[in-house]
């Protein structure tokens, strides 16, 4: 039989009816069964995913992308507590937010319920596979995974623990789904089901959100990139100031909420940034410096305008003195990518000033940008981080895979 | 100096940084003054408006369409009244919405902040320029309008009422930016321009919505149509039911949230359906009838499925008999476009097991369609009614022109 996207999705909408009203235990003791199932069938996943691990070499993939693929027993076991961290989390469906009463006597509320069927786009990680079909189910989505293909095998052997756990409570496994033939035609079918998927949310690199924004009229959500600036105010507490430009830069360097630029009040430039030059040259930063601050480092290039706006994920940064606050709120205005922005400052009226200017995801005062997560944030897990302000902004938990509908109450009333 | 559709975005985006931080009061006073210019200036609005109404005449639009274009005294006096509401209306900007502590002492809060740039698409009605426009900005947005070009002049003259406020208070008249020449080639750049605009709002016939939504590359609000269900329970109330359906159907049946589809169980059949079909015959409503309650109408026509996906916007409806609870339920599953849908019953588990299965954007117990509107619902005005669950699911008031931030205040914590 040859596959249907189209018959997929409408597969996966009716199961979405059933899932959406799922008690709360339920779909815990699914969560749990789907853990235990992963523990129980570890051989076979290890097994499927030495295939595509043997594909992988055949065919040339990096190093670092094989890495990525690669499933054993201790990765496993990480899914599998995983999984059940999410089943300790609060059921976000059924909440009530909002409850008032109008003078005819209607009353109104409002709840939270399901988004309905959500479309996973990824590569080449298989735990994305286990992630985001437990994060969506826990809110009563049903979901329709189309990872890479390099992990094919692998994802089949994960997806099929899961329908064992939702047939074990009579639960239709086109609640998760999984696209068998990650071939691009399908998905760019499966990107003008509008009719029948809710949200697509992709997750890889540039090029892979760019496509499915570009291509898709079903909502997306994006998470482009990462450009975050750290500014030192001229009333900073600079020790406190030091310690979150090295943990924004050097902890990890690779990750999204990392520092990209670093700002800094001339007032207070002489004497932190020969600091800052020691610092990084004991962690071999390499510094894009602008006219002003670039004495002060052994080795440092010019920053450029291409530098402000660069997201270099590595040992890499680039500076820039202000002469005033309204400078710095300028540079961020204009260089950032909405993901996440720190003060550091004692001054209560600029940590004021800078919360209400800076409308990225995340405003930071005087912490580290590496706490811009989900887990961190206290959202208990994450599905991703929206860059774009639309439905969510910023990391994403459970509570993002829902939206709220109202519910009136009445007693016979008619419009007038 | 030609027309730059990309220019007047970036525009509107730079201004929309000023909007945002607005107090409330400076907004509100803006209003003001936007409602006294839309009064002195009425003359010269009803003057630009000939011209729109004589072109009009000349190109052969229909009288409704004519008619929609029309402004006279009174329409701009409506207009002015509607402006002074949203005066009276809460600002949602900078409204703490959560608030919590993490154990490293990261205090946690969210705060609404406006989206940023929206852009309206919409067709003849030259009040929806100030309608929008108004509601937007007191959100803290910047807007850019793209009517008809068949109400061309009377949006300048509107919008001209606006930048004279604007330049009162030393605000950017791109705040509020109406593209001058309604080509649908500036439409199709438009709608590319994600890293610009945050959000497009089409207003209009299927049609328009249907070309942003699949040409668009920025979220899009979708307000597709309107297929009411009204369910007669086993255990409705039948006098509140017969009251409900006729307010549904009759009071004004070319509005979104008018009844479409009625369903009845068929335990109560017998004695509702002949007082139906007497009240239906009374109205000249016109019945699309399912097997089991043809036999109740005169002149009925037997119902297809196609009549259960239909949105008639007139007096027209189609009835089906359903065997049981779940039954009605399924239908309404199959055939909901997502809007509104009404049970009448006054048998608890029955309206419990409705409002917890039908995940419509609206789902009411005992009162009439009719409510489904901002206004009824509380929200003080509205912008649309969204049918997609992305951001904003049913009516849209001034909220769902915002979005929230994270905001964290630590005191030098750094990620171990």
């Amino acid at each position: 039989m040859t596959f249907s996207m189209l018959q997929m999705a409408k597969d996966t909408q009716l199961a979405s009816q059933q899932v959406a009203t799922l008690p709360t235990t339920t779909k815990n003791d699914v969560l749990q069964a789907i853990a235990n199932n992963l523990r129980s069938n570890t051989a076979n996943i290890i097994e499927a995913n030495d295939l595509d691990i043997k594909n992988a070499k055949q065919s040339g993939l990096s190093d670092a992308m094989t890495d990525r693929l690669l499933l054993d027993k201790d990765r496993i076991e990480s899914i599998a507590q995983a999984v059940e961290h999410i089943v300790s989390l609060e059921d976000p469906v059924g909440l009530t937010t909002s409850n008032s009463r109008r003078p005819n006597g209607l009353q109104i509320s409002k709840q939270r319920i399901p988004l309905g069927v959500i479309a996973m786009v990824y590569e080449s990680r298989p735990n994305v596979t286990i992630d985001a079909a437990v994060l969506c189910f826990k809110a009563g989505n049903a979901i329709i995974l189309r990872g890479g293909k390099e992990a094919i095998n692998s994802n089949l052997a994960l997806v099929q623990c899961i329908h064992e756990a939702l047939q074990q409570f009579d639960i239709a496994p086109a609640a998760v789904s999984l696209v068998p033939d990650p071939d691009r035609q399908h998905l760019n079918e499966m990107l003008t089901l509008f009719q029948h998927i809710d949200l697509v949310i992709p997750r890889g690199g540039e090029g892979l959100i760019k496509f499915v924004t570009e291509t898709s009229q079903i909502p997306v959500i994006q998470h482009f990139k990462g450009v975050c600036h750290l500014y030192i105010d001229k009333d900073a507490d600079l020790t406190k100031g030091l310690d979150i430009l090295l943990n924004g830069k050097v902890q990890r360097p690779g990750v999204c909420n990392s520092l990209e630029t670093l700002v800094v009040h001339e007032s207070v430039a002489a004497e932190f940034l020969p600091q800052v030059a020691k610092a990084f040259a004991d962690n071999d930063v390499k510094v894009h410096a602008c006219e002003q601050s670039i004495s002060y480092f052994d080795n440092a290039i010019p920053a450029t305008t291409a530098d402000y706006d660069a997201e270099y994920l590595a040992l890499e940064i680039a500076v820039r003195v202000v002469s005033d606050f309204e400078q710095a709120v300028q540079h961020i205005q204009t260089y950032s990518s909405g993901h996440t922005e720190v003060i550091v400052s004692q001054d209560i009226c600029a940590v004021q000033d800078f919360v209400r200017q800076i409308n990225s995801a995340v405003v930071m005062v005087n912490a580290s940008s590496r706490f811009s997560d989900g887990g961190e944030l206290g959202l208990g897990a994450e599905i991703g981080i929206s860059t774009s302000k639309l439905h969510a902004y910023g990391p994403m938990g459970l509570e993002s895979l829902t939206t709220e509908k109202f519910v009136v109450i009445g007693d016979g009333q008619i419009r007038q």
